[in-house]
């Protein structure tokens, strides 16, 4: 057995039986492994950022790692964006990237760099494996990625490891479990919950889980204290009469409105809010003076623990009813971001997974299916445009029996429209509802926030999509997805309902000018 | 005058006024700048790698810098692989990176990296501006893009340094001169040279402009000594009656056998050669056994000056008759590498500029060439594919009154297509080749020369881009460029002699199964 096969079969052991792919000719015997080891499923990608970004999706649906597989550092590099969001997102990520024969990185051939720098960039664990450790190596690899909440976690593969003989494959591995919350933090959220001061919980990560929102809600309906959501999360379950929660807005001076008035704001699997950019003569801590910040569990903690052991100091653990589903009526007439949002909540089916990178224009549709048929949420992590189709890509593949619904903007779409191909390749059960507006609005917007001024013919022409305008159906059909065009919302309307009633990808896009 | 504004004005006063940029709210300010500064011009790019691979393929062919304006770790991070093959290039590249306002870096916003780390990886220089010194950091940075034979100096703005008060911009910066070339290394080769013995220059930097290759065809004149060029080169003047120089083919034992026999091997401008990948059993270095390698100079050394001092020792100083222009008969028939070959030769006009990235394709379009019209051949030079086009914008811009041709292979082409829109934008005149075989042909062909055997059907399907197939008029004309596509020899000349003919950016898919 040579090192790919002992890598991939190291993998298989645990679990991880996904690869998005994109390789080189240093990894060219990790593909040959493919043809010997059918339980590993590849999914050929485009471009590196589809890689990271699908397996980021993949693994928040699926709680557990993908494997990406990277040609050496300039692979590596176009996937840095996504995996800065999946690092933000707490992600697992078994990151693979090929790398040179150890004995030809001495000579400095044309495609030669320092990988292991570059990873540390977006991983919490760097490894480059020998061929006597490679299994080791790998399992190490994937212990570390379960580690710490979940994090990217890097393995080099030099190409005569890979080619070599390679090591028995590890078996299964154990992560640590998530450290447990000392009782002294409970102790003071519980205080702070019964004094009947205003108190709000601000959620992320397992406390937007089914179970998390479960006792959360029951904290809140004890003691009265307010949910609130971070502004951008891996993701949340929502829907179907869950428990529902408020969510942070964006802008800074928005979001210290939001908490204004309360006597506590208790972190739970997240810290204290911080505004997403400075902006002169602005504070950058969310947090209202006169607000105590406790935290009852950083991200790498046990946060559901946490939330019981909570619940049972407030003696919460009362049955909740079920709130409503229900559906909004369809709009028509003029088709904007409200209108899009209507009838995503008129016409979303059950179980839907939401791939959220709306922008300035997706809001509406957030706000708008609070009540819908229960359905997870992904949003932006980390900033960094050109997220959403690989999320919802790999997400599709992590769930093949649920509608996978991604909204986008026209201009953080750009980045990593390549994912188009791949849905159409793998035939990936997708709607993609990509928000024209034709510029970068968010920019238009935050042009004045930054105290620049409003911005010149010069400065908004830096800003605008709209020479030339780009077609998004031509685009798509170009990688074989089926597309249409709405300019009205019963266009929308008509478009939405065909893609949801069918299977496969589709794109809609929505001119919204 | 604020930061932005003193840098802007700094990096005129060196005569770099073209910005590849793909901003975000940390340089708004930036922007905000080009209201008040019209001689800088700023070029929309809606991917980073298009910035920074317009900034290579524009400092080529401008011979001075361009900057590029990036948006934090993730901007610069899809930035990277094409700052790669600007490093590779040796082109000079003032990568200007906003970052978060110093004050809002600790707080660990979504966005916020550690984007000095992110840019070693490519850059030979990185400094953090601050306020006070801001004009200075940045003449640093654009004096060290000069030198060392042209790097990639990358300069990080914080928000809060953009939208203060800035101090009196820089002056214009003097690059140290390079090195001249020791007296020893120039006896070394001159003996080689004189002893009657096969010797051949091989070379690259300088040595292929045109006063490089003029004296190079003087002493290969004189001492009957061999020419050759790398295989990847960042520019290389030719066609026109210029001197032809031999290409090192890509494949190692191809490489060796070309170089086999030569008593010498005398690289100038460039290092002695190594195989692009290592193989199994097979030599890393080129270099055959028996043969001497001596090195006239380095890449950061003063190749000209050498030239001309080796030239001078041999007495080789006698004017070179100009060599024949002569034009290619037209194609007909079949379409395949050949015929794009021939029908690129038969239309070239004078003065054309040639992107190429035509990986496994591209061959015949170099070797049938060289006796046509002046021209300059830009090539993939960190072996980071998605370069092509890119290169060709940036090209386009620095030189409008000149034709640039882009020969693409399709799989590369997709890293980077976004590149297509800068081009609709700026209304450049290129015309883009793509070469669609519908499959990563050279991971075909390397599969096997790595020793991993038959690629069997799973293996296959990795490196085949044919479900979907990809339709390049569609993503051209979704992006705004005019396209056509070509599946007859006859078909591809008309549409050739027709883009040829025309003005602004026309696509051309070459149907090559």
């Amino acid at each position: 057995m040579n090192g790919a096969e002992s890598l991939i079969r190291t993998l298989l052991a645990n679990d991880i039986d996904v690869c998005f792919a994109n390789p080189g000719t240093s990894e060219m015997h990790l593909v040959a492994a493919l043809d010997r080891i059918s339980a590993m499923r590849p999914i050929l990608c485009l471009f590196e950022g589809v890689v990271t970004g699908a397996a980021d999706g993949y693994a928040r649906m699926a709680r557990k790692p993908a494997c990406t597989l990277l040609h050496l550092g300039p692979g590596l590099g176009n996937g840095i964006a996504n995996l800065h969001n999946a690092k933000k997102a707490h992600s697992p990520v078994v990151n693979i990237v090929g790398d040179h024969a150890t004995y030809h990185l001495k000579l400095d051939a044309p495609l030669a760099s320092d990988i292991a720098l570059l990873a540390s960039h977006v991983s919490g664990f760097v490894r480059t494996a020998s061929a006597q450790t490679l299994s080791v190596d790998a399992a190490d690899t994937i212990a570390a990625s379960l580690s710490s909440a979940g994090q990217v976690a890097t393995l080099i593969v030099p190409a005569n490891v890979a080619w070599g003989d390679g090591p028995d494959p590890a078996s299964r591995v154990t992560p640590p479990p998530r450290p447990t919350v000392i009782s002294s933090a409970v102790a003071r959220c519980t205080e702070a919950l019964r004094s009947g001061k205003p108190a709000a919980l601000l959620m992320s990560g397992e406390a937007l889980t089914d179970e998390g929102l479960e006792i959360a809600g029951r904290i809140a309906a004890k003691t009265g204290c307010r949910l609130i959501c971070d502004t951008f999360n891996s993701r949340i379950s929502r829907g179907g009469g869950r428990v529902k929660v408020e969510r942070l807005p964006y802008f800074a001076e928005q979001a210290i409105d939001t908490l204004t008035g309360l006597a506590t704001l208790i972190t739970v699997g997240t810290k204290s809010p911080v505004a997403f950019f400075a902006y002169p003569d602005k504070p950058s801590s969310l947090l209202p003076e006169g607000t105590i910040h406790l935290s009852l569990s950083a991200p790498h903690e046990d946060t559901l623990g946490a939330l019981a052991t909570l619940s049972d100091e407030l003696c919460a653990n009362v049955p909740l009813p079920a709130d409503l589903v229900t559906r909004h009526q369809l709009p028509s007439g003029r088709l904007d971001a409200m209108s899009v949002g209507q009838a995503l909540a008129a016409l979303m089916p059950e179980d839907a997974i939401i791939s959220d990178e709306g922008g300035t224009l997706g809001g509406p549709s957030w706000g708008l299916t609070a009540n819908s048929p229960a359905h997870d949420w992904l949003f932006l992590t980390g900033g960094s445009i050109g997220q959403g189709l690989p999320v919802a890509t790999g997400a599709a593949i992590a769930c093949p029996d649920r509608k996978v619904i991604c909204i986008h903007g026209d201009g953080g779409a750009m980045y990593t429209l390549q994912a188009l191909w791949t849905q159409s390749r793998e035939r990936l059960d997708v709607v993609t509802i990509v928000l024209s507006n034709r510029k970068y609005a968010v920019l238009q917007v935050e042009f004045s926030r930054v105290g620049a001024g409003k911005p010149g013919p010069r400065a908004l022409d830096m800003l605008s999509l709209s020479n030339p305008e780009l077609n998004w159906v031509d685009l798509a059909r170009g990688m074989g997805v089926e597309a249409s065009r709405a300019q009205t919302a019963d266009e929308f309307v008509d478009q939405l309902r065909s893609a949801i009633a069918g299977r496969g990808p589709r794109l809609i896009e929505a001119i919204i000018v």
